[in-house]
């Protein structure tokens, strides 16, 4: 892919969509967040040509679940072990110069998991060096947990943690409480310490309640201690059996520094890698490497 | 309560609401249920008037909801351990002849809990001899695990299986799968068996998506699967470090069939207990023991 002149780089999701403008040497020149995600958009080939004419015609690349079922063109997963080399190999091209990055899928047995955007980040960051070889998290709605091996997306565990909190924001017996905002102070980290140490979620989220009703909690704490009831279990999950001191963390930082304080009371340090960045250096990457 | 005359019988829940007319022997004489639940009914004096008209003016006993903060009068809880005598002193009469049921609270620490409407069943079933002490599973919405002492409700826990399921099918990443019916089939006792040997639901439910999608299992069979899961989780919980062989379930025929086969592959034996006539002989035996 031509990138003498600059790229797009296109972050589309289910909800979002991001668009960076970059010049031949990666700088944002222009970026923008909107809320045309794959669901809220029917003319892709209309918003395509909008950002293409908005960016003089340089060449675009997108990930994320535009390239999926749901999405613009679907394209086909690149199985696990995921490299940079089969990713660009993997790129889609829906037109002369606007391609779409496949997501990786891992099937072995009854495991089974797939993502789509966060390949590009994971290869981001080992293209800039701020991850190895090891585990890494990807905290988000369906947070990803990646094993690294010889700079390969080997194998991942998703984990629904914000997807659940928000149905049972919209819809259980919790909402109420949810209202309130999640904080990351005590009752966060109670929270945390709790699921870290007992498998017991769906109780323990109705015990919340209880002890509100009887006067044993604050009603504005069950917020921030259901928060890191579900962190704390996907930290729990996600640690696994894998042997990880330090778990480097991508994504942004409003999840990440929760995501921190989780892992530091299950005794690891964190490194936090900013997920605009690594994105950006992520599309280079697989640009660059494309046919 | 002068039983001579026969008796209404209300289980008047948050969605639903069941009434029985009852001859002085306890033999329904009439029955009846709604969707006049607590949170559709906005004039409980004259819901209650038209209810004891249409007996013929027999004294009304109410359990559920009916007695929450949402309800028409709170009823405060009575603390665990609970006998039939310490339900039967809290019934609070709000006009002659017509008295809600308390609730039960447990509080330990930090281990808190609360039912409205089970307890009548447990008393019932008590004085039937349907259970004896042990442990007692009570399926629905908000699951009880029960543990009954010297006949009297000693502690229990609370699982939001029934109320996860449904947020889950209202609104996240498996709404469309959760839309095919769940069985009881292959697929569900595999998510039971999957559940009870692994702590790591959130991620599970996003693994199931992933199998459809790789074309690693039909998509007509995740509901089930998930099902399973929910259920064997809560059984895994609530059996917890409890001694029980045999789990007597307590409960509507639907709910109590696929809790059956989950304590089955937990190697437990288990026995049904109609809900509805446990419900009647609680309320018979605390309207015969209230003042």
């Amino acid at each position: 892919m031509d990138l003498s002149n600059g790229l797009v780089a296109v972050d589309w999701g289910t909800s979002n969509r991001r668009v960076f403008v970059l010049d031949p040497q990666g700088n944002i020149l222009r970026s923008s967040e909107d809320d045309h995600g794959i669901l809220n958009c029917s003319d892709f080939p209309a918003e395509v040509a909008g950002i293409r004419a908005d960016s003089g015609g340089l060449p675009i690349l997108m990930a994320g679940m535009v390239g999926s079922n749901r999405g613009w063109v679907e394209v086909p997963y690149v199985a696990a072990p995921a490299t940079l080399a089969t990713l660009a190999a993997g790129v889609k091209w829906v037109e002369p110069g606007v391609g779409i990055v496949p997501g990786v899928s891992y099937l072995e047995g009854t495991a089974a998991d797939v993502m789509r955007g966060e390949e590009v980040q994971l290869v981001g960051a080992l293209a800039l060096g701020a991850i190895g070889d090891g585990l890494v998290a990807h905290p988000g709605t369906h947070g990803k947990w990646v094993e690294i091996v010889d700079s390969s997306i080997l194998r991942f565990r998703s984990v629904m943690t914000g997807d659940i909190f928000a149905a049972l924001k919209a819809k259980s017996i919790l909402s109420d409480l949810l209202a309130h905002p999640a904080g990351t102070g005590e009752a966060f980290i109670a929270g945390v310490d709790h699921a870290l140490e007992n498998p017991d979620l769906t109780a323990e989220l109705f015990s919340t309640r209880a002890r509100v009703l009887l006067g044993a909690a604050p009603a504005e704490d069950a917020s921030s201690y259901i928060s890191g009831l579900l962190i704390g279990s996907e930290v729990r999950t996600g640690l696994g059996r894998v042997r990880a001191d330090n778990v480097p963390l991508i994504g942004e930082t409003v999840l990440t520094e929760r995501f921190a304080i989780a892992l530091a009371r299950a005794g690891r340090t964190t490194t936090i890698v900013d997920g605009d960045t690594a994105f950006i250096a992520g599309i280079r990457a697989i640009a660059g490497a494309a046919a």
